[in-house]
């Protein structure tokens, strides 16, 4: 099996082992599983809005497989409740995420956060006792779909050890900003670990070593066995700015609320800060010009060799368009796993 | 000469070449400096109180040095007027700089955001046609004292070459986020370049070469000789992700006008977005939970040889308890060449 990486996860053709089918074929195929265990047809579909979406936009590991992972989770076996807010003004809102899975949750929460700032040019929305929310650029987009600048921040249980420690202190922490552009949005969606929690298990299960510096082992040494990053840890991208810009990520899930549920300050939290450009110029003069903006910097004269200077999201939307007309490639034996749920 | 680093840059003692003076001997000398090359008493006593806080902070190549600088800056001999709004709503302002230097252009963007929080728990402030606007933790913890969380942004001049490219593209774009805490605030303040252009610019006068991994030639080939990379340009820190958070400030820096003074997207923008936490909880409780994370990240098991695990701006804080008492280290070249003008 190829090793995956965090530049360009997906498969290209249908190798041996997988199937193509369209996005209604796949929707089928995981609306039942997500039944199966235990979700309503209202979550189910906001479930699979994201994960159809994450494969279109060429992460098959975020998509259907995470049904599996969601199955497996003891959260998911424990009660949940409705999302409902603990505090609220007319431009803010703290939402208890009731034990649902980060997908539904951190969606509602996104809800909130558009409603809100359709209402007042403004909101700051949290949501907390919630895990696995996927990919942070699914939520973005819809918020700046809706005209809308916004910084999501989320962050989780320590997996990632701080520069001089030996044991995880902070989440895999992902920052994600979003703006809308003439040409389409603009969004950067980065962990702030050197690699995402999700892709170590991955390469554990699959046997692939780590790339190098990213891994550390239960003495905090550097290690590319998979395994024993699993019982250590991942180190922050670049090295003292990735480990502050992670605490700083950490900290704006203390406002989402993350310590409420067990009084645990190193916990979850998905916080949105959300406004309109026309609080300072106007939408469409701003939404141009941040279009001149990438398009100035794909100017950039380039080395040899290099096709393109690409911009952040840029390659996920082109791959949508793609995989919409030439549909979906699932693994055979996830497919068969989601059957037998 | 010492290589300066981004780590430790401050003097430790009072090597040749160099005097001790107390804070009001150096807010003297400063004052009679700036005025002398225009500056109103306002105006200096805003500019003094960054640079001279800056070197209580550990940051002496940031402090009174940069008057010099100030002064050989041609956008200091053109014309300058007040700084104004061009547009204002009760949460938010985009301020016109009037070609005033940052340090008192975003001082005022930052008393504007302040004022407007107070009376909205909200504000989002921008600044252009301002240059130069130093360390950006001293404004924003002028903001979390008054009680909010606020994040940064500041973009400028092309010189960060994107990876990839051989021109530079996007400013050395620093984010900075600041939270209250119950033991004094979290401010994290960083760059998106490897390095700050200042300290290139340091590291081309003195002849010290630049550390791997930070500088490109005008072929946008890697190089140590700062001279060289004058010519080129620096590289984003951490790679692709570095590069995107800088396009992201580039980006945030368009909504405060950056593109207003020339048409030029890839200019100088300043932007503060400012909440109170009891938007989502009781400010006080947060301050608590904030604090408790610090000390729950500081006590990470460390690695055999390393003293602490170090928060952001943590030295910097204390750096300036400690000089507070025992004074500012200057370049006796420095006093002679600012006593001169």
């Amino acid at each position: 099996m190829k090793t995956p990486t965090s530049a360009s996860p997906y498969i290209d053709d249908t190798p041996p082992g997988t199937i193509r089918v369209s996005v209604a074929e796949a929707t089928k195929i995981g609306e039942r599983a997500l039944k199966k265990i235990g979700f309503s047809q209202e979550d189910a579909g906001i479930i699979l809005g994201q994960l159809i979406d994450n494969a279109l936009c060429g992460y098959p590991f975020t998509s259907l497989p995470r049904i599996l992972a969601i199955a497996n989770d003891p959260k998911t076996k424990a009660p949940r409740r409705p999302v409902r807010a603990v505090h609220e003004t007319p431009v803010s809102a703290m939402l208890d995420g009731g034990n649902n899975v980060g997908y539904v949750a951190v969606y509602k929460a996104a809800e909130v956060a558009i409603e809100k700032a359709k209402a007042n040019g403004f909101s700051i929305v949290g949501v907390h006792d919630s895990y696995y929310s996927g990919r942070n650029a699914y939520f973005v987009e819809k918020i700046v779909n809706a005209g809308f600048v916004t910084l999501h921040s989320a962050c989780g249980q320590p997996h990632v050890v701080p520069p001089g420690g030996t044991r995880p202190a902070l989440g895999t922490n992902p920052i994600c900003i979003g703006f809308p552009s003439a040409k389409g949005p603009f969004i950067l969606d980065m962990g702030t670990a050197a690699l995402q929690w999700g892709e170590v298990q991955l390469h554990a299960r699959i046997d692939a070593p780590l790339p190098d510096g990213v891994g550390v082992d239960r003495n905090g040494m550097p290690t590319r066995d998979a395994k024993e990053a699993l019982l250590g840890g991942v180190l922050p991208f670049g090295g003292h700015k990735g480990f502050g810009l992670s605490l700083a990520m950490q900290t704006m899930g203390l406002l989402a609320g993350a310590a409420r549920p067990n009084g645990n300050v190193q916990d979850y939290g998905f916080l949105f800060i959300t406004f309109a450009p026309d609080l300072l110029m106007p939408g469409d003069q701003f939404a141009e010009q941040v279009a001149r903006l990438m398009e100035a910097v794909k100017a950039t004269p380039r080395k040899a060799g290099v096709d393109e200077i690409r911009i952040p999201s840029e390659r996920a939307f082109r791959e949508r368009e793609r995989r919409r007309r030439e549909g979906i490639v699932l693994q055979k034996k996830v497919v068969d796993a989601l059957n037998a749920l």
